[in-house]
């Protein structure tokens, strides 16, 4: 209704902008404004990448990043640490790490944290194929670089207790199987942050973790 | 760089993502992750989408106004008064003036507004346009829509003398042709507006162009 004026492949094309996540109805209408504006620039180059996207990229089926490969280019690349396991809820966060260049490892995305009031339980997260990735026996240790949030942290309980729970079902059978060691990110204050902006328990966590000043 | 892990396609996509209106690299990011995990659902149709408004979509060469045909469904529409003629600056105000629905009317898009820094000059809007429609003789009232800004105010001003010189230029040719009305629209309190949040320009306007109350 809105857009009948104009079109309606116009009209669709809003209607599906709108739905992406941080625009709204008006939003979304400039931006198919602009896009139809600058047709060569910017509508045509957009549609290819999308044609792109939509034929080339697939969820990696040992990880679950997104690539236009599956193994993806990371789970295939030999100069990462294949000892080294970063578990996090989802690409985004895969991407944070990498732009950052902290950590040379494999990843193993969840695809979001446990929440038993939207139904979301550890099959619908890539809990198990984590399991199957550690039964292996050639992962050394595994970081849980989830969210500091309730979820993220109640996620990362779970897959410790999962994840000891195999090692000794695994010690059981194998005793010369090694306990892959579990760690999490550091809590604290974040660089460049002021402590008066700070919550209770950021401080109280930098406090507990303190470390020498020499 | 940023996504390097993540195949080209996908850093093409943000890349183009990136550029549109209110998006940045973050976002950019965020719309396009969001893509891929609802393939089916947003990636796909809005593939088609975009395809169609590529092939279809064009600028009406009448009134500049965006549609799969030209001339455009509103110039087309017989049931719309072919005498009154509302020149707006941008498609997005036309597509607002035509979602209130409160003027059943011809359109003039002009594509913006008179700038000389910018180096926008009348050519370079739809004034020429403009101009020879008015010329046809079948047009008797242009409601002058443009933004109250100073921009928008000085557009107006250039286009009401181009419209009185042709005016009489025409008159001079042949003595039946009557003169066009050119009005603007009113300046006051906007309806659930709050005078306390209003610039002293729009409580002038308000107060100067105040009406009777019965």
């Amino acid at each position: 209704m809105a857009n009948r004026v104009a079109g309606p492949e116009i009209e669709k094309l809003i209607q599906l902008l709108a739905k992406l996540p941080g625009l709204g109805p008006r939003s979304a209408r400039r931006v198919a404004l602009h896009l139809i504006k600058k047709k060569d620039q910017l509508l045509v180059p957009l549609a290819d990448a999308i044609n792109q996207a939509v034929t080339k990229v697939q969820i990696c089926e040992t990880c679950g990043n997104i690539d236009s490969a599956s193994p993806c280019t990371i789970c295939t690349d030999r100069r990462r640490d294949p000892a080294l396991l970063v578990v996090v809820e989802d690409v985004s966060d895969l991407w944070a790490l990498e732009r950052a260049g902290v950590v040379n490892a494999a990843y193993h995305v969840l695809g979001g944290t446990l929440s038993p009031l939207d139904g979301i339980g550890p099959d619908d997260l890539n809990i198990p194929g984590l399991l199957v990735r550690t039964a292996k026996g050639d992962i050394r240790e595994i970081i849980l670089a989830v969210n500091a949030t309730v979820e993220g942290q109640t996620t990362a309980h779970y897959i410790t207790d999962q994840l000891q729970n195999q090692a000794k079902d695994l010690q059981a059978d194998n005793p010369t199987f090694e306990r892959i060691r579990i760690s999490q990110l550091a809590h604290g204050v974040p660089i460049g942050g002021e402590l008066d902006y700070l919550d209770e328990g950021t401080l109280l966590q930098a406090i507990r973790s303190r470390t020498s000043f020499e």
